[in-house]
């Protein structure tokens, strides 16, 4: 068995891809290390030894063809077939989710939107019917979603992600301030709140006082 | 000098943070590395060895006492005081942003919102007046603001950004898919795009398979 590559390699991935897909739609067909360490605020160095892990894919002196470093990053992140994805919670923030217009370019297809509120549920968020999340595991698994992110109150935050658990969701992208416990081998968790992520910008910032 | 503690140690003391601000709000006095880490997912041992890396919080055999370790992670993360933030973008998210209500008990004020619609410009979002992007300098010093989240559509993300750094601004929340290339001792940055999040949870989702 290999060694797994590390998760902070792995989450610097989808910014190598991006930003490569950027460059690819400016017309651009080959890159170096250096160019996107330039760009990305990361080193030359680093930006190698972190592709490296997965194989050889530029050469010394001519760099990296964009169109295949696209190719195999795509391979590797699974983004080779599209994703759908469940909103749970159509608040504000479930609103601007459903709304966001990058999700289905880079392949995420916002499937089913759901909420607790009468008057909420049967309307519309664009094109999608919000439906009762007391169908939630009836809904995502005759739709076989396997992604859900998380924009219920906090108290509510770990009770419906055992029901995503239930309903053979994979990985929840949670934007509560609820750490949630869940197991490990079942389902992949990415924390978004904000309030942490401000918080752990002010360490940094009460520092270089 | 000391050595700069690792950033993935940083990364949970808001979690650890917020968790113990749940128990003391359900009256609980002690608790031990063994409950906050069922809590949480994570090993009794991994949360003594993050703690134990900013001082002795707890005593074997007694754990730790909540409001204690709340007052020094407090400290820790410069979370004694409170921060106005100003939002960039008043789209979907921007809105999302400003009407969120986890922000003010956590010590951060939402205090500015900026857009370029002059259909936006001059109309409120709750009590906040939204503001000409033009003005985004001159207003930022003017009430010295430090913290800016980032919800900008992502062509004009660099551009406004670099203004950010010239208003004084040390940490910026990005949610737009560009990553932001800005003088890495003036800023701090936290990039919370959901497509980079969603992409890192493919990884792992389609290696189980």
């Amino acid at each position: 068995m290999q060694t797994p590559i590390p998760d902070i390699v792995v989450s610097r991935l989808p910014v190598y891809f991006q930003t490569l897909q950027t460059m690819q739609a400016e017309g651009q067909h080959t890159t170096s290390s250096k160019e996107l360490g330039e760009k990305l605020g990361i080193s030359a160095a680093q930006i190698r030894k972190d592709l490296s892990q997965f194989g050889e894919f530029g050469k010394q002196g001519t760099g990296y063809i964009i169109s295949f470093l696209i190719d195999q990053l795509k391979t590797i992140l699974n983004m080779d077939h599209s994703w759908d994805v469940a909103v749970i919670g159509a608040g504000n923030l479930g609103k601007a989710i459903a709304h966001y217009h990058g999700f289905a370019p880079q392949g995420f297809n916002i499937k089913l939107v759901f909420d607790t509120s009468p008057d909420l549920i049967g309307t519309n968020i664009g094109d999608l019917n919000i439906l009762d999340i007391d169908e939630l595991i009836p809904c995502i698994k005759k739709a076989g979603v396997k992604i859900a992110m998380l924009t219920v109150p906090d108290a509510a935050a770990q009770a419906v992600a055992d029901e995503l658990v239930k309903a053979g969701i994979e990985g929840i992208l949670n934007y509560t301030s609820t750490p949630l416990n869940l197991p490990p081998r079942v389902v992949h968790l990415r924390h978004s709140d904000p309030v942490s992520q401000l918080q752990h910008m002010t360490y940094y910032i009460g520092k270089s006082k």
